[in-house]
């Protein structure tokens, strides 16, 4: 697939080295196309990777990855375009971090909306699935460093084929499908993205452990 | 201990026959003292167990578990009584859901805030700890039933003292100290309550499965 990665921090970079690593095609995408840190991802990265802009990246783009801080998402995907994100499946594995009041930070969007939600809002063409932005990103695209992968995955979103995609892309990262959770429609993000708080706090008192969650049912 | 548990519905039913079991002496608090919960609580749980008003309760314990829903916390604790919460460990395992909208609930108290802080606000003397409010009754007095007691329960408080006394009650219940996570002041109450709609989405997954989570680190 050709895949576009908005954001060059490490999600974006750990994300995108692992999707050309699987033979996918990926243009990181920045504000501008000189951004030092993507052109040295790409350069690092080699066949498979470039860079360019939010639009450049998008339009060249079958799939879509929010890689960008959540108080920077809206602006980065509207400089990619409403019709670089039509009918394309967009995944937000964005946390909307507020840290303006120190550390640990809040959320800017919380309890009765949602990040993801405000993006589906705000690109109704766009096929917004959440998921992955519940753990850090070494975790995210090999799983089996923790526990052989026993633990677990989610992915919330309104459109049934894109999760497919998305369940796709998460198997081929190494999640085993009994790990990955369709827990319902877009608004089940709500309750994904309010996870960080307890995540903060656990990362907290690892100090920089690598970890997540297994849920035991009896 | 003597023990007042605010509250008639499962959760204090629960944690309130467990506590009996254990040895200690409870009285279960209610608007009125005559409340039919409550008595026929204390009727089929026989010796230790008692009922009365919420300052009954309250004034004749040395420890108080708000196991009241979120929304009405703040006035079981009102008719508690200040005087009788001062200096008293009070362990809030309420969560704030509010179902007007419908059904999963939001919370009513959220993000830079938490019911249990709110709480400590409203009776300053009073040693709040918030615990086990992130998993069903039958869970939070039984954790081997589940995975050997393989998953995780938190405390959070302003006070030393007092979440050690949580904690080994905690143990008392069964749980194991490696599973008894501090997570700090009481406002990592904040991540512990917004656990809940992530909660709710999983317990939706499964139907009536009893389940909690396992921290998995590396």
């Amino acid at each position: 697939m050709r895949i576009a990665v908005l954001g060059t921090g490490t999600v974006g970079k750990t994300l995108g080295r692992k999707l050309v690593g699987l033979g996918h095609h990926v243009v990181m995408g920045s504000r501008r196309a000189d951004n030092p840190s993507a052109v040295e991802w790409a350069s690092s990265v080699g066949e498979g990777a470039a860079n360019g802009t939010f639009a450049d990246a998008a339009a060249a783009a079958e799939l879509v990855i929010n890689a960008r801080a959540g108080g920077a998402s809206l602006a980065a995907l509207t400089a990619a375009g409403a019709d670089n994100l039509s009918g394309k499946v967009l995944v937000d594995v964005a946390n909307a971090l507020d840290s303006s009041a120190g550390f640990p930070p809040s959320l800017s969007v919380v309890n009765t909306d949602s990040l993801a939600e405000a993006i589906q809002r705000e690109f109704p063409l766009a096929r917004v699935v959440k998921s992955l932005n519940t753990m850090r990103a070494d975790v995210m695209v090999d799983p089996g460093r923790l526990a052989g992968g026993d633990h677990e995955v989610f992915v919330a979103g309104n459109d049934s084929d894109a999760k497919a995609v998305v369940s796709r892309l998460l198997q081929d990262f190494g999640w085993q499908p009994e790990h990955i959770w369709d827990l319902g429609g877009l608004d089940a993000s709500r309750g994904l993205e309010m996870w960080l708080p307890l995540w903060l706090r656990l990362y907290m008192q690892q100090g920089d452990k690598i970890f997540n969650i297994k849920v035991v049912s009896d």
